[in-house]
């Protein structure tokens, strides 16, 4: 069945089986009207994974599953020592989320070879699809957790330690499903990362462009913030010894909204994203809150500026409420992280097929950032009506999917193919 | 073992006793160093009734449980056809509490009847002591629930129907622990209350002023808010689009804290309480949020300017981030409460036996402000070193607590002598 001629122009991905497909997806972990909760490692989860396991299986894929529950199937190419080219995404969900939102980045690279099948294309290089764990973080802090740990940033121990707001850790329900795979975590060489992904805003949709060629990524600086105060009444204790850390949390969350607003004009954007605090009940001020939040700007030096504005802020809003503040985490991502060459192939091969596109930017946080620590990286964006992402209104119609799958095929087998 | 002869004014509190009986109840559900959580209906609650209750059954108090769990222990009068006198106060924590908040109100209910006992001396009316339940709203909001529900403010099913943060209800917990008793909650005839408390303020303790005659409360208005957004991706969307709950939460809770602040000259205070969040997660903008607030001043007119303002915030707030506000509930308290000529009879005793005492204002709540409504209501406060409560920190010397006790004493045996 070995096949040496390139893969012809004219085949594209089949766009029934992928509906059926993404349909059933769409059946496991149902959220509210049309959308979906179906948060990393409860039992939707597991089930989705075994549905998609057994879909790679199905599809003669050999199925790997490392030790941060990341789900790996591989087709073998002609010359199987040669790094693969890896193609994901994640089928986790926000718990207001939608039903494409990372899936079709899955189910994009399934379907890729389930139509390499059709045709009995074997690639030069192997092909292996992806599920990262854990991506939207709707349940473990930080998101992207598991192809963190791929590529490196993220030890394996730390990641297993991770806390959900709901009890167990990361590691406890990675093996109540079922999903904590012996092999190694990364460690092993990529010939490159595709990832195909809704875009999460509205450029497309409003310019009705067919695929998004995604040159960089926004640069995003986010901070995890302790504060620390002191419990009293709320009530009589004067207003001069209190140290409400719940106060300082808000100040630091409103500081950061206000920010945002000042950038808005530049597409920059400040999100206040969490506050906890401890006791957090109506009659004594809180010795205890967490607020996270981050900024964003195309441009990595104004995104640079507001993260320096953050860190006054924090001082600011601690100063301000009598508490003390410690930064528990930092992280940033984005800017000129994707392969030119792969990305120039995109490209052309959105041209080739005819498809109208467009270069963007990436505004979210992706598995494919992490992924660009270790191989050339790549993401192709579908359009995702109104913008409306981690909503259950999210959408995109069937014939918006298609050209960018159609892409990701023929980009993935020309690497492939190489 | 009848005697109609007045109480002898040299009949002092068994000070030995009382710190005991103090020292068992401060072992039943300990927190923090030196502080206690025993929240209330948990396993340490219902411990610490078992007890309390052997305690009345031991003083040969008649005990009666009502349908909300308040406990009532019964020491006969020479006429029981005459309503009684009752003393009492809460015997449940914050989550970081202190040993003496509530407690020494009811243990000095206790001791009082105990005392008695020692004497053999037989009042005119009835006396009852009392341990109100969920006093601090620690676990189920609001506060007060009990003593309100007697009072005929709050109905029983729904005080039965309070959620907990961590899952079961009011009524659940109640039955799980033993304490849904069939007496009606309220509904009788009372002659008086008198409640003991801590001052939790540091004004008798920095003027070394041994008892505290209650004039009057703080007015205090509370607000439960809750403000509807919609989730949205932390990256992408737009500031100008984002429908950010946690942000008008936040804002509200801001814009309450600087109220505080202008009125602190003049010892008001306004508090930010409480805010929870959904889904409250890093990468997702949250569409619900909900906050507890509330102001207070000595001066009603004052507070309720305050209030006023609070409800411009609220406003404010929801519009600067583009959600909907909705008071969920409100509620307020304090002012002229108290009963003129219990107050007075309370002063009188604390200069008859010596005591020095001042007259000063009630700024946190307490049951008592509940049973205001339905009978004549007097509040004794006792020294708090520095003021400081709802802290493991709080302490009370017991040759603070002394004096209270035994004004207490005098005041309610006077009242129920009469």
């Amino acid at each position: 069945m070995a096949a040496s001629s390139p893969l012809p122009r004219d085949i594209r991905i089949d766009a029934d089986r992928f509906r059926r497909t993404l349909e059933r997806s769409s059946s496991i972990g149902p959220g509210r009207e049309g959308g979906m909760s179906r948060l990393a490692l409860t039992d939707a989860d597991k089930e989705m994974r075994d549905v998609f396991v057994g879909w790679c299986r199905d599809a003669g894929l050999a199925v790997t599953i490392d030790e941060v529950g990341n789900i790996f199937g591989r087709r073998a190419g002609r010359e199987n020592d040669l790094p693969p080219v890896l193609v994901g995404s994640h089928l986790d969900t926000q718990a207001n989320g939608g039903r494409f939102d990372g899936i079709v980045g899955v189910l994009g690279g399934l379907e890729l070879v389930r139509r390499l099948n059709d045709i009995g294309h074997v690639t030069r290089r192997p092909i292996e699809i992806v599920d990262w764990s854990n991506e939207e973080g709707g349940r473990f802090s930080p998101p992207m957790t598991a192809s963190g740990c791929f590529a490196g940033v993220y030890d394996r121990d730390w990641v297993h330690a991770r806390p959900s707001d709901d009890g167990p850790s990361f590691g406890e329900e990675l093996r109540r499903i079922g999903y904590q795979g012996e092999a190694p975590a990364g460690g092993r060489e990529l010939d490159s990362y595709f990832e195909l992904h809704i875009e999460q805003g509205p450029i497309l949709d409003a310019g009705r462009v067919q695929v998004g060629i995604v040159t960089h990524a926004y640069r995003s600086h986010g901070f995890l913030v302790g504060f620390t105060g002191e419990t009293a009444h709320t009530g009589p204790w004067p207003m001069e010894r209190r140290r409400n850390a719940l106060v300082a949390a808000a100040r630091l969350l409103v500081a950061v909204d206000d920010l945002g607003w000042d950038y808005a004009g530049s597409g920059g954007k400040a999100t206040a994203a969490r506050l906890v605090a401890w006791p957090n009940k109506a009659g004594i001020l809180s010795d205890w809150a967490e607020a996270v939040c981050d900024v964003r700007h195309d441009d990595p030096a104004t995104a640079g500026v507001m993260a320096e504005r953050v860190l006054r802020a924090i001082g600011e809003a601690a100063a301000r409420a009598g508490c003390e503040a410690k930064i528990l985490d930092r992280w940033d991502w984005g800017g000129d992280i994707f392969d030119a060459s792969l990305v120039a192939g995109v490209r052309n091969v959105a041209g080739a097929l005819g498809y109208s596109h467009r270069d963007l930017p990436s505004q979210a946080g992706h598995d494919a950032y992490f992924l660009a620590k270790v191989c050339p990286t790549a993401m192709i964006f579908t359009p995702c009506r109104d913008g409306i992402t981690h909503n259950n209104n999210e959408f995109v119609a069937l014939s918006d999917l298609t050209p960018g799958l159609d892409v990701l095929l023929h980009s993935v087998v020309a690497r492939a193919d190489r």
